[in-house]
């Protein structure tokens, strides 16, 4: 869609020396011309320098461990675009009476499965409700299969219970979460007023894991609180915009005194000769 | 007009301790309502971390020395957004026998004034006519205030001359000039083939220096090459996207085998949950 010229794949081998059947279909849907099967650090500089094999691309994404993630920023520091940084998943349930607790526990378990460092957390204006979410949290987390890496993450998160829904708002805003899932009665209004969000999930059936496989967003959003200026990859990541300009004689000769005053006052007497040069023929 | 609630400004003082009066004017123009009367990386650091009187901002933006620049890149790694990475300014003219060589000389010398370091190419298809630009600038460079600047950058400066006119357009698309300017007979055809350059000025009375100060354009640009995948400063620049999803309780059940077969194979089984959380109920 982005319209651009060549797409091309790192992608680390399994122990079977062979790349994952779901990625080189996925990859192949997408129009990846050229897959390479390595993956790490070493990848993002194959293709931040090129190599023998892998070229050297204009900008890098995709998600990946520490070193990986240190990698991104060694070449992006020396001019190579990357899409983002991404740091540890989180995600916020703003829930009021109208939620269903199964349903916001779920959600909250759903996040802490991803790994021990995720963040999670659930706010609201009525403790009872925090009582009985948490109660559900903690009978569903020992029915999991990765109940060991959710309940880590768990110990580090928290459940926030505040006195009015403005409090909310403002706490919400001033977190910046990377998902955020709004289970309240008015959810629409909410949203409206929280500036600072990857991607927001609104309502009782919408669970921050369709976003994450089928509704359709983008999965690769803000964290750590830069939600307050970035946003998630989307087409435009995958673009550059060049401004262009064509000015006539008599536009220039418009344009000639605010050019020459300013160029003047910087002392750039050639900026201001540019113009000159051009108004004397 | 991207709707930030709060502009605020840093500006360095000069030796009479107060801020230059034409930096006053402009950002009364531009509505920033706190301005504060330092400048440097201990500016950026401010910004960056907050103090007792500058607060904490969500995106910096602006140029700067070397350290300014070293100071926006240190606190980027840790996660405050900044506009871009400014290098040495650049121009590149692609310029054939439908140009006036008084106009590109002077083109040229308006962004050697700049400073010792600014990256100056000519590049035509004409070898004459490179020798009677390069002539027409010697004699613009005597005249010049800022000649001892101008004549250092221009000692590491280039004049391309290649065989056709394809040549002169991979070459361009190679280079990703700051600035490109087209003075050729047909000049939108050119541009339309140059993909990677920071701002196009097109035919022969397009100065750069109008991009600098009058035309419209944004004259915070990708230097350095990064024109291949980063733009310039925009009102996009200002802004960040949030993305929003509602889904029903068909739509949900629409997606659900989606979800929930691609959570399995991930191994994510509290992410298949929250989907058959809700379709149980």
């Amino acid at each position: 869609m982005a319209g651009c010229r060549e797409v091309l794949m790192c992608t680390p081998r399994g122990r079977d020396g062979k790349v994952a059947p779901a990625v080189l279909y996925a990859a192949d849907l997408c129009g990846v011309e050229r897959i390479f099967g390595i993956g790490g650090a070493q990848a993002v500089a194959a293709m931040a320098y090129g190599t023998g094999t892998v070229p050297k691309v204009d900008k890098i994404f995709g998600p990946g461990n520490r070193y990986v993630s240190m990698a991104k920023r060694l070449v992006n520091g020396q001019g190579v675009a990357v899409d983002m940084f991404a740091g540890p998943s989180e995600v916020l349930v703003m829930a009021d009476g109208s939620c269903d607790p199964r349903f916001v526990a779920a959600d909250l378990l759903s996040q802490a499965e991803h790994g021990r460092d995720s963040k999670v957390c659930l706010l609201t204006d009525n403790e009872e409700l925090s009582v009985r979410i948490l109660k559900e949290l903690n009978c569903r987390l020992d029915r999991l299969p990765r109940r060991e890496t959710a309940g880590a993450a768990l110990e580090g998160s928290l459940s926030v219970v505040l006195r009015t829904r403005e409090d909310m708002v403002d706490f919400a805003d001033a977190y910046a979460p990377e998902h955020l899932i709004i289970s309240m009665s008015d959810p629409w209004e909410i949203a409206g007023k929280v500036n600072a969000a990857g991607s927001v999930f609104i309502g009782n059936f919408s669970p921050e894991s369709a976003g994450d496989y089928a509704s359709g967003t983008n999965h690769t959003l803000p964290t750590s609180g830069t939600a307050t200026a970035c946003s998630g990859v989307g087409v435009d990541s995958f673009m550059h915009y060049v401004t262009y300009q064509e000015i006539t004689r008599k536009g220039l000769e418009n344009l000639s005194g605010a050019i020459v005053q300013m160029a003047e006052a910087e002392g750039l007497d050639a900026h201001a000769e540019a113009v000159r040069a051009r108004m004397s023929y």
